[in-house]
């Protein structure tokens, strides 16, 4: 059974864009996950098929309607996909979240527009609001296939290699630590010493410690959770001990 | 003078994408701000126009060569502005990035692919790492779109009315309160009444509440850095009155 991905947006053209090349892409033709685009002006009103109007009590912009929103929603077989939105108001985008929606049947992603969509429709049609990140984009649809790419990368058959899923930022908790490949020598810098050594205890150690390095000087937040999970693991280790 | 974004990507092919429709669009056509593409693959090695090679140190994937990306960068004419890595190793992006870069002479966007990109080119050519957020894409391309309409957004002239550039999530630090519009009864939910009173102060009070709440309640994070800012400006006024 495929991951089924449906865009509700005012920009069907922009779809599959990016989600029709590299890894993503391959698997979409293989038939491991699918998408389809439904234009939300198509259930616009009247013979401009309108899709906002003003917000209520004043202010800059528009708003996309709750009719419009709930009719383009209400086309699709939602089944028991989450119906996500797009929007900096949302729950912020993980690691931990794109594994939870590639372990369910797919998603529903409606891209928003304007100043936003009508909170009535966002809590009739139990949306979940996702946000990417703490900026604003003109629209949802960059979000939207950010969040497909990362969920879908994560589907079995996917990636190439599994094991590179393993391997990456936020796998254990911490930023990667810093690759280097050919030539060894380029403009004067040479790859370290350690990574040529053959030693695969010491090349773990190395980028361990470099993976900590990192975190602590660019990430106090994941940091200082990853400390915090250090010190649980010890004392449930200690508890065993007991 | 036009606000210039350089991209450098193995799909040339996935822009502009979404950079060419809605407001971004129309602004690219108005001269407001440029889009190049270079094709990474064009400065690949050998009859196979190789870009990459295995990790030094062992590990699975591919990390992209310096001397390529290298080559790719300096064929471009950067002069001051920003080489950027989207990575999520990176400096997690923001809204007050974009307002950065966007006071700026443009960007150049390096999209990586496979496990990264060789460290040593991220130090040689000062690239700067930014994050969207603590998840993996299988490349940069989602992250540079998105970046670039966060950024592009903000420039004078592209966004139609000024004013909602003000009001909305991260302005002043909240997220931004829920908006509605007609019809007035949709699904037996009607509109706020404060919404349709026409007086003005309550309207903005109410918003002001929901903002606080609703921040309060999705982000602990935002909500202390708000209460903290209130504080700081609490205690500058109180000086000012000494």
């Amino acid at each position: 059974m495929a991951f089924d991905v449906s865009i509700i947006t005012l920009y069907p053209e922009a779809f599959p864009g990016l989600l029709d090349v590299s890894i993503l892409g391959r698997a979409k033709r293989e038939g491991i996950w699918s998408l389809d685009v439904t234009d939300l002006r198509a259930f616009g009103l009247g013979k401009h098929r309108q899709v906002d109007e003003s917000p209520a009590g004043g202010g800059a912009g528009l708003v996309l309607r709750p009719d419009v929103a709930a009719a383009a929603i209400d086309s699709l077989d939602v089944a028991d996909r989450p119906v996500i939105y797009l929007s900096p108001r949302g729950k912020p985008f993980t690691q931990a979240l794109a594994r939870e929606l590639a372990s369910g049947p797919g998603m529903v992603c409606f891209c928003g527009r304007f100043e936003g969509l009508d909170e009535r429709v966002i809590e009739k049609r139990n949306m979940i609001e996702i946000s990417l990140g703490d900026f604003v984009l003109a629209g949802g649809e960059a979000a939207a296939q950010a969040v497909v790419e990362a969920t879908v990368r994560l589907l079995p058959g996917v990636a190439g290699n599994q094991a590179s899923l393993e391997d990456e930022s936020f796998s254990n908790g911490l930023l990667e630590y810093p690759q280097y490949t050919l030539p060894r020598e380029w403009e004067g810098e040479t790859t370290p010493e350690v990574l040529l050594s053959g030693d695969h205890k010491k090349i773990d150690e190395w980028r361990l410690n470099r993976s900590k390095l990192l975190t602590e000087a660019r990430r106090a937040d994941l940091w200082a959770a990853y400390l915090n999970g250090q010190r649980i693991r010890a004392s449930e280790t200690d508890d065993e001990h007991d």
